[in-house]
């Protein structure tokens, strides 16, 4: 019997409301495929950091290091700023087990909604490949004069050609492995001087070991605008960390809500621990009134059990998704139900 | 009688096609009126930088400061790398001339179809303000152990405090002048450590200014989720250059094309000539077919003569477009239609 120690942050907002129903799905999945799962939870968050002054405990990261995988809700609150928040937890942890890859599926189901016109089920299905620990999220940088009229504030990117090539390899891989074969890279080469001519350049050279793959590349902003004009042109898309991040909430957007899409920070190599995560936030307006949608955590998990080699507990669940939404057994508000975040749960561990 | 005189660049691609439209709506709405125009042809493009190694002469910013007004079409073909041929024409204009908003109206015609479902003329319209000289867009940076396996690539962000609050006072300006008064802010502060958490601070200091304003924030990747699922929630948006660049393409792509955009590079103080543009690019995938749209290029010329006091101008031509665009007059394919450039342009001048 296979058995998995999994690390449980709930974190702020409504990450302690949709975890739970995350570890529902996990559960009956498990008993269900014979799978044990031990859960072990830690209660980091914003309310932490007022308490303790942080956001975790100074070896917050050796704690985590043991398990075999890590479940996070949402983290960042009002009361505590979000570059203090999400610097004290989600960030060091993506860093610390270099978990370079952020993948990010993306997919309008049958049985909802797209804010676009006329399009189906089927129509929007790609990846988001997000480089996950370096790019433009960084804390290199400072202020000068700071407080005078003066102030002068820099903060720095930084690629690194290791941190540029194994993200590209990972969708170039990923593209491959898929019927269309088709990468599109996210740029603004003609804007950001140095890092994105430097990102298009390995794009180039990566491309010539894949002959197969059919690339091409678009600047963020067009980039943006085709999600919306031609979602079903695009197949596999990498970005640095940035354009990765809003590409994955911008897509999602176009699939009904956001609520559903998952996020899995990968260290492909196992040397640590990955971390599944929906890719909503905290959502401070909603928070404590039990209609968040625990889609977002439950596919997470799905992906958690897939990357530990259950794949058939991943298949389960999102069978169970995939039920529940187009039978519109209980669906929560922002997908046009009016079901609360329990009862969708419970209707999805019901299936399974 | 009111004289100007006006720097003309149509530069690369479709901007060669789509300026001789803007500027038969301009001659026709001058003659209209009474004002007289005197336009100067440069051909400084990537074709003269094929010739001359250079986008422009070295005294091209010298020859342009005596002008009134930049009209310009597009920049950049494939052939020159992008970073080469923007940092050599565009980017460089903005900054000489101290063009430091760039302002990017967003509206939903009656008569095109949104891309969303159930959008009508009227529920899109707002504002993009957006930083043009400083943020993101920046040469400083390099890369060290070039060539080889170290490679590191530094990008370097500098906001500066004149330059946020002039941006932000701009904003807040325009947001008291309309109905809604209501300013929104695009931030990524969760994850830029230095450069974001300043912006913000600098609109909370703004705010405390404008007691009138309803302001509020979003990071800058569940900002472009909200232009898909909530456009008409939006009045003014403030943001970097680079967030500003990526929220007014999406914003256009949301009312149908976003050939019809224009871009106001403003130098608010008039010290330096300012300069109109339309948002697109010089799509070379449509070049040379006599297909694109020049309405972005007519109503950055419309912008331009209400920059120059001549508001009739301005209101003459904002009008044409609207008939052309309600009446189905003479709409190019990226608007349901099959007229030619030359077809659309004449429809408008007609109309004027
Ligand atoms: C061509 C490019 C440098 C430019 C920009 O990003 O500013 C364009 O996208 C625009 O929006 O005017
Ligand atoms: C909370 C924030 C730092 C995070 C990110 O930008 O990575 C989130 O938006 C995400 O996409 O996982």
């Amino acid at each position: 019997m296979s058995q998995f120690n999994i690390a449980v942050i709930p974190g702020d907002g409504i990450g302690t409301e949709v975890i739970p129903e995350g570890i529902k799905a996990l559960e009956a999945a498990a008993a269900k495929h014979g799978v044990e799962l031990n859960f072990t939870h830690f209660d980091w968050s914003c309310e932490t950091y007022h308490r303790t002054g942080r956001m975790m405990p100074e070896d917050g990261l050796d704690q985590l290091k043991q398990f075999d995988s890590i479940f996070l809700g949402a983290v960042g609150f009002p009361g505590v700023p979000d570059h203090i928040s999400l610097w004290g937890l989600l960030l060091p942890i993506r860093r610390a087990f270099n978990q370079y890859v952020n993948l990010r599926p993306v997919r309008l189901f049958e049985g909802l909604q797209s804010p676009l016109a006329n399009k189906q089920a089927g129509d929007i299905d790609f990846y988001v490949v997000r480089e996950n620990v370096e790019g433009e999220y960084s804390n290199i940088g400072g202020i000068q004069y700071e407080g005078t009229d003066d102030e002068v504030v820099s903060q720095q990117s930084i690629f690194t050609r290791k941190g540029t090539d194994r993200i590209l390899k990972y969708a170039f891989d990923l593209a491959q492995s898929r019927d269309k074969k088709h990468l599109s890279s996210a740029t603004k080469s003609n804007g950001l001087f140095h890092s994105m001519p430097y990102w298009d350049s390995r794009v180039e050279a990566m491309a010539e070991r894949y002959p197969d793959v059919k690339v091409d590349q678009f600047h963020i902003d067009i980039f943006t605008a085709n999600l919306v004009r031609m979602p079903e042109f695009y197949d596999v898309i990498v970005g640095s960390n940035l354009f990765g991040d809003i590409l994955s909430d911008l897509g999602p957007a176009c699939t009904g809500t956001i609520a559903i899409a998952p996020s899995a920070n990968i260290n492909p190599e196992k040397e640590f621990p990955s971390m599944f995560e929906p890719v909503h936030g905290s959502a401070p307006d909603i928070a404590g009134q039990n209609i968040a949608n625990p889609i977002g955590t439950v596919w997470a998990a799905a992906m958690m059990m897939q990357h530990l080699g259950c794949d058939d507990m991943h298949d389960t669940i999102m069978g169970a998704i995939e039920t529940v939404i187009r039978d519109q057994l209980a669906l929560t508000r922002d997908m046009g139900g009016n079901a609360s975040t329990q009862e969708l749960g419970q209707a999805i561990a019901d299936i399974i």
